[in-house]
């Protein structure tokens, strides 16, 4: 997607060797337009899917994945990565281990929302160790689900997240690659979309 | 908002004696539709009020708030609640306690995305105590900006949250407000919109 590819030049900021800052836009401010468009785009590529759900993590998906719910006109959901004392019966979880954070969560989502005759479409900030990724496809399958593909708005393609989903036959749609960090700046593989 | 009253007597559980459970629309899974149609309704609430960024919290404020943010044509801001290592300068902070997960947070949002020119509109799916509220008004006029009112989802009119907004000379514009719980049912007081 070459909107955001432009955008992440102009605005993203790398720290250190391996960690792309996008808060201006994606993950802590968010410019609903640049949304708006990437859930055009990444619902475009599951147009014929059948999508019944768009499931995604709390909390940076939310605004991404609320916009492809828009355009292929089905609800959101976003899977809880804290206990709350409403949460009580029903509850499907997984353990997600983030390196960014560098601690071990619970990820949980209500049974009820999901069901047998469900087609999902996750989506997600950022892909790269695919630990996200990974427990919410536990969680949609432990629901009897099916997982139609994994919509992402920045991969960083150097890591292991894009093989591990592929290894388990699930569709990758990313809207921007990173190959590689090198002196500061960035060079994108080629985008999905 | 007459059709979130609706909803909210269609799809809500009232647990235990005080506790509104909407996570069928709003706080887990998430109807995109009815998002766009809050977002429109508090967006013209403060159609001339010359509001620069739209500020929530995670991770419910969201959805509704980047619909907000999409009908006023400016950024949403979304304050994290947990620490992340690629958040590292320039943080401004306040303490909130939530009476729901009975903890306090660190609240934060970066300073640089907010300036003395700002004028802030908060949105937030829920008011009740207006803790978390509270903490964001701290948070913006720690960075001189100015807030021009709250808007919110579903007030719990029985609680303190609205009167404290309101002692400090917060406008609030409330979606859906809930005069008092009976026999697992519930009633509403007038809603500002």
């Amino acid at each position: 997607m070459k909107l955001l590819e432009e955008r992440i030049l102009k605005d993203g900021n790398i720290l250190g060797e391996d960690i792309l800052k996008v808060d201006s836009f994606l993950t802590h401010q968010v410019d609903y337009q640049l949304m708006k468009e990437i859930g055009k785009v990444l619902a475009s590529a599951y147009q014929t899917a059948g999508i019944t759900k768009v499931v995604t993590i709390e909390a940076s998906g939310i605004a991404p994945a609320v916009y492809v719910a828009e355009a292929l006109d089905v609800p959101m959901i976003f899977a809880k990565k804290h206990k709350n004392i409403t949460m009580t019966e029903g509850i499907l979880t997984a353990e997600v281990y983030s390196f960014t954070k560098q601690v071990t969560s619970t990820v949980s989502i209500a049974g009820k929302f999901l069901s047998p005759d469900d087609k999902v479409l996750i989506v997600d900030d950022f892909l790269a160790n695919g630990q996200a990724a990974k427990g919410l496809i536990d969680i949609i399958n432990q629901a009897g689900a099916k997982v139609e593909g994994v919509g992402i708005v920045i991969e960083k393609s150097f890591q292991s997240g894009r093989q591990l989903l592929l290894d388990q036959g699930v569709k990758v749609t990313s809207l921007a690659r990173i190959a590689s960090f090198e002196n500061g700046s960035l060079n994108f593989a080629e985008a999905d979309a």
